[in-house]
């Protein structure tokens, strides 16, 4: 006898996380397509080539790497491979390592769209929600296998895409009850100007990523690495009247542009966030969108606006990130081809709902009717009313075996079915059912007719 | 450079393929609901530990085995790692490996349901729609990584779960089109019941290789075996009598009983089957059900009823397949839990549908309208448009560049956009747009309200 487990940081979805994991992916689902975004799906395994030094150093050790027993055997030949089998029955056999487990959604959609570019239309707007599996070590809300939610637009430079990206979080976070969540937008460009601008000698990255640490050191401690760098205290002080910005508008704009009128690429960032407030118009939003300076993003490949969607107050970082890139697809050969994008984290978007309970109807959709009964004759009469009740579409179970009514009834609700119906002597020989409803306890006398039309409610 | 690729046997499903697939699976997935079968997924990665013999000789040698570059490290150290990965970065450093993919969604569920027994209420039905990874030799219609659509109830041996697969089988296959769909049901205790009544000097399960051959060498080819296996030509005769029945009702079970009223086995079976009729009742159905005791499916673990889906006439073997075990979960420490459940092959109804032309209305699910505009100013009018119908759950996408008209309108067709509405000055000025139906080519003049109604019909 074996005992059953999953690997660490890998999870079973059993029924009820799955219902509650659904309300989530459907959410996402429903208005990436409603933005015009197309499905597509890419296989977990791809050539380990694909995937090595696209994600750094760090990355390519949390890379999972594939072999089959099949391959072992084609390149040392049956026999050995048996032998080495019978002796080290779960040890590796050195060799030729091919393929790999998809790391990200990112880097197999650049691998699709260079591959199929010639069958492609451009713009080509795809989503795209699939797990993806890193070698992390596993820790509260880390997992080695989780699902990635993410939607893309390539082959279009126009800013509407980011403006739709604005409308997407919106309508996302509205369906999902986040009232309080903030959209924080920056553009890349506005770094790098702000480098020039400091004189700061050293390049972007590390200046990103001493902004990075705002929420940890503070401004306080911002400021004092800036100086040690180099930098004067009149320059940081200037530095943090711009990055305290926090509203999204034309005024703010026209100040941006004063301040940093002479230098190209600030302007060049301004440039895009016109065309963005344009295409945003007036356009009601529920939810907050700041322009937050000090935004970076770790990654390196943005070019662009960048965007983070945080939920104050849940004690979570963000929830979503993304941003335009212009080369993604370089490195398989399709060159100066721009794109956009956005990757909601599932997991975390769950943890939130979860902690402050903000389910949205979970029960109602899981409508569904378990028909209890006496013994055969009554269960016999019961399958006959289930297939009734399907015909219009209706979730039922008839209780498949022989047990006490008040069992039958536990196990309604320990399954979570929002009705149930008890057949007698009574109801055989009536028509008229007791409908019962499970979450509030009522219950009533109805025909089979108008049970029907009261669960198709 | 790197020139794209994808795996081989493995496959990129891009959006025309997805949505055909979908339909598929929304159908099944459907049906598996309303008969009240609940969600369940489980990691694609699992300790190697729970599937290695599991599946025979030759499926042990088709199982992927999984490890991570921080797993080598962590084996044998850092240092040496590097200075091998340095020197053969794309072999394997021999240790052990602990984790697999996932082979099918059998062994996962019988895993999940011994490990979370206590949390379980029993009887379960899940259903579970994910892909496995086999190396197998890549062929025509064979695939490394494919997707199974599994239903399957554990704990309770009532009858009413293979009715409810039946009915299952009924709308599925109705829902999809196949109206000649054929079921053919068995029962594992016949076979064993016929070698018993003709004393054949062999286990069942070769008998079972024997009649499995039928379709290829035919009821002589049959024959012949059997009578080098020692049995009587009479008694061969006997035996086709049996295997030739189709029909499936008392009157059979009847005749049944008459020809093995001595032999418990065969009994037993036939009182499963007078349990199934009853079950059955006279529910109408629209597609064949079939007793066919030639049927055998491979698997060794099933020991009750039996089934397999055929389409006629597809040239394609079964699209469906289950039976009834009694052990699946002993390998994991928990006995006597009885199961039935049946498996769906997506890629082989896809085929079927494909080269059938049989896709029930794929154009009508994609419903989706692409704004066109003659720049700047129209397209910000299109973008306001766009949110209005948007508020209206239906899929837009403003044309995001500026190009002509009949490219934008190339664009629509190629992205099968369900409508076109062309935005120009008379358009705005009126606020009556447009709307062109790009299938049937009709256009009509109406104002946005009208144009919501007519799109959400």
């Amino acid at each position: 006898m074996q005992k059953p487990s999953n690997p660490q940081g890998t999870r079973d979805f059993g029924p009820e996380v799955m219902r509650k994991r659904n309300i989530i992916l459907d959410t996402i689902q429903g208005v990436f397509k409603k933005y015009a975004f197309e499905p597509l799906e890419t296989p977990a395994i791809e050539n380990l080539s694909m995937l090595t030094g696209k994600y750094g150093d760090e990355g390519d050790k949390l890379l999972y790497k594939i072999r089959s027993n099949r391959e072992i055997v084609h390149e040392i030949g049956d026999e050995k491979a048996q032998k080495i089998t019978e002796l080290f029955p779960d040890r590796w056999i050195p060799g030729k390592s091919k393929l790999g487990l998809r790391y990200d959604l990112t880097v197999p959609f650049a691998r699709f769209v260079a591959q199929h570019r010639n069958e492609i239309s451009f713009p080509f707007r795809r989503y795209q929600i699939q797990p993806v599996w890193r070698a992390d070590r596993p820790q509260k809300g880390r997992f080695r296998e989780f699902t990635q939610c993410d939607a893309d637009c390539i082959g279009s430079s126009s800013l509407i895409h980011e403006a739709d990206l604005i409308h997407i979080y919106d309508e996302v976070f509205n369906k999902l009850g986040f009232s309080k969540a903030v959209i924080k937008l920056n553009h890349r460009k506005f770094l790098e100007a702000m480098v020039d601008e400091l004189s700061i000698g050293f390049p972007v990255s590390r200046f990103t990523s001493t902004l990075d640490k705002l929420d940890k050191i503070g401004k306080d401690g911002v400021i004092i690495e800036l100086i040690n760098a180099g930098v004067s205290e009149i320059k940081c002080k200037k530095l943090f009247e711009l990055i305290t910005i926090s509203d999204f508008n034309e005024t703010i704009l026209d100040k941006l542009t004063s301040s940093f009128n002479h230098n190209a690429l600030a302007m060049s960032a301004i440039g895009d966030l016109r065309e963005l407030v344009r295409f945003l118009g007036n356009s009601s939003r529920s939810i907050k969108l700041e322009l937050d300076l000090s935004l970076a993003r770790g990654l390196d490949y943005y070019t662009g606006c960048i965007f983070e969607a945080v939920i104050p107050e849940s004690g979570i970082g963000s929830v979503s990130g993304g941003g335009r890139y212009d080369n993604l697809t370089d490195i398989f050969g399709l060159k100066d081809v721009s794109g956009v994008g956005i990757s909601f984290g599932v997991d975390r978007i769950y943890e939130i709902l979860d902690s402050q309970d903000l389910w949205p109807n979970v029960n109602s959709n899981n409508q569904s009717v378990l028909i209890c009964h006496f013994g055969q004759e009554t269960q016999e009469y019961g399958v006959r009313l289930a297939q009734k009740l399907r015909q219009s579409e209706i979730s039922v179970l008839v209780f498949p075996d022989k047990k006490r009514i008040n069992k039958q009834l536990d196990f309604a609700n320990n399954k979570s079915f929002s009705h149930a119906i008890v057949i007698g002597q009574d109801e055989m020989e009536s028509g008229i059912l007791t409908l019962k409803e499970l979450f509030s306890g009522d219950q009533m006398k109805l025909s089979i007719e108008d049970c029907i039309s009261r669960l198709k409610l």
